[in-house]
């Protein structure tokens, strides 16, 4: 099984990244804000790449079961029903609901990798989920880590740690043989130097410190969780839902 | 002194790079190649985006005192004189030379950076001199590894290992204080895992595997040689020269 990472979506187009087996990792917020609100019985979420998109396709659907969430700048968008902290996120705010979701970086991701063969969300809160499931379909992979628009060279440190704890934790698994891009290897190398505690890499990080700043430090220790939501967020028919095993046996047709 | 750092060119313009003091890094092969040639008595480096800006420009120059210079994986362009192995920019070849020099990435990465305050080309080999010009600058800069263009992420592993070895040379120095983005933390991580043998990195790389199965094996020593020509490649207008100390006092205005 080879694997490929990039650093950040930037470069890609959709066209480029059809087919492929991908998983989008955007550690602060997005990846664990899906994660939670479909573990919180979320119907589906619904990535799109700007807030005109989010509009549009939220002006076609019916308002009650639809919610709009998502960020710019950290903030809640004007017009949205949510931000983009997991703490809003729980049962009572999304049992049920689609949700059309924006962020700056990791909804972009997700609606870049529409035409994915298999698109998955990762995060430090279903990472042995998400290792498990690679594991079990054996195939190659490209990690996109989501990144920060038009910051530290559209590099986020947490996302390449959470890539690298994952290619480690796969590496371990005697059963599947791995080659792993230069890039690959470099999240590998950046897990273990960084890596030895997720919640202080978190709060040192750009985006960490950032979100602080802004009242949201008790998200850090949510997303610093590991392991702590085991499900996985899969596409299916362009919506991202919780995976459940029957659906897989369709997907992998 | 903030550090910050790209893994990649490919999100940036020309327009965002404007008024910064730019290192541009491409170990394999162009800053490598641009700082022989220049060393070896060539008059100038002019580095173009695309093969037709290369034609475009030559058209307009007289054929004896100018040359063109460049690849497409790893390969000499149709038409042009040279190819991009510092070893044909010897100085018979280039002195007294302009040289149109178009690559994959490194001379893509030069032509955004255009409009910088300070633009230099960084290297192994140059990599003490271009420490030392920068601590002499005490500026804010940014590091812009040139990558690979649709290809580990667009990742260069021997960009980043050269990033953070100038990082932790910079960092020695006690007069100047430094302050890292994430991506430069990165890049420092980087250099402790990879850079103990500049080689043997360069043999594993992805990058440095394709250029010996082309022939070009020796290149990779040549690359590798830690400040083995301590000059410094310097724009001043729109074209890379060898930076001597009476220029920095004109560009520095």
């Amino acid at each position: 099984m080879k694997i490929d990472l990039s650093f950040n979506a930037a470069q890609f187009d959709d066209l480029q990244l059809r087919d492929k087996t991908i998983v989008v990792i955007d550690v602060l917020r997005a990846s664990s804000t899906i994660t939670v609100a479909l573990n919180n019985g979320a119907r589906e979420i619904i990535p799109v790449a700007s807030i005109e998109s989010a509009v549009k396709i939220s002006g076609s659907l019916f308002g009650e079961v639809t919610l709009r969430g998502g960020e710019r700048n950290g903030q809640m968008i004007d017009g949205f029903n949510l931000g983009n902290s997991p703490l809003e996120y729980n049962e009572s705010a999304v049992k049920g609901k689609s949700i059309i979701y924006c962020t700056t970086n990791g909804s972009v991701a997700m609606a870049k990798s529409r035409y994915a063969r298999v698109l998955i969300v990762g995060s430090f809160l279903n990472l042995s989920a998400v290792v498990d499931f690679l594991s079990g379909e054996n195939k190659d992979f490209l990690i996109i880590c989501a990144g920060r628009l038009n910051t530290s060279g559209n590099f986020s440190l947490e996302d390449a740690v959470c890539a690298g704890m994952m290619i480690q934790k796969l590496m371990k698994n005697e059963s599947v043989e791995v080659i792993l891009s230069d890039s690959a290897k470099a999240a590998y190398a950046l897990h273990k130097s960084f890596g030895r505690s997720i919640l202080k890499m978190l709060k040192n990080s750009e985006h960490g410190k950032y979100l602080a700043e802004i009242g949201f430090v008790e998200d850090l220790k949510i997303c610093a969780a590991v392991d702590s939501v085991p499900v996985i967020p899969i596409q299916i028919e362009s919506k991202i839902k919780l995976r459940i095993k029957e659906e897989l046996a369709v997907v992998s047709v």
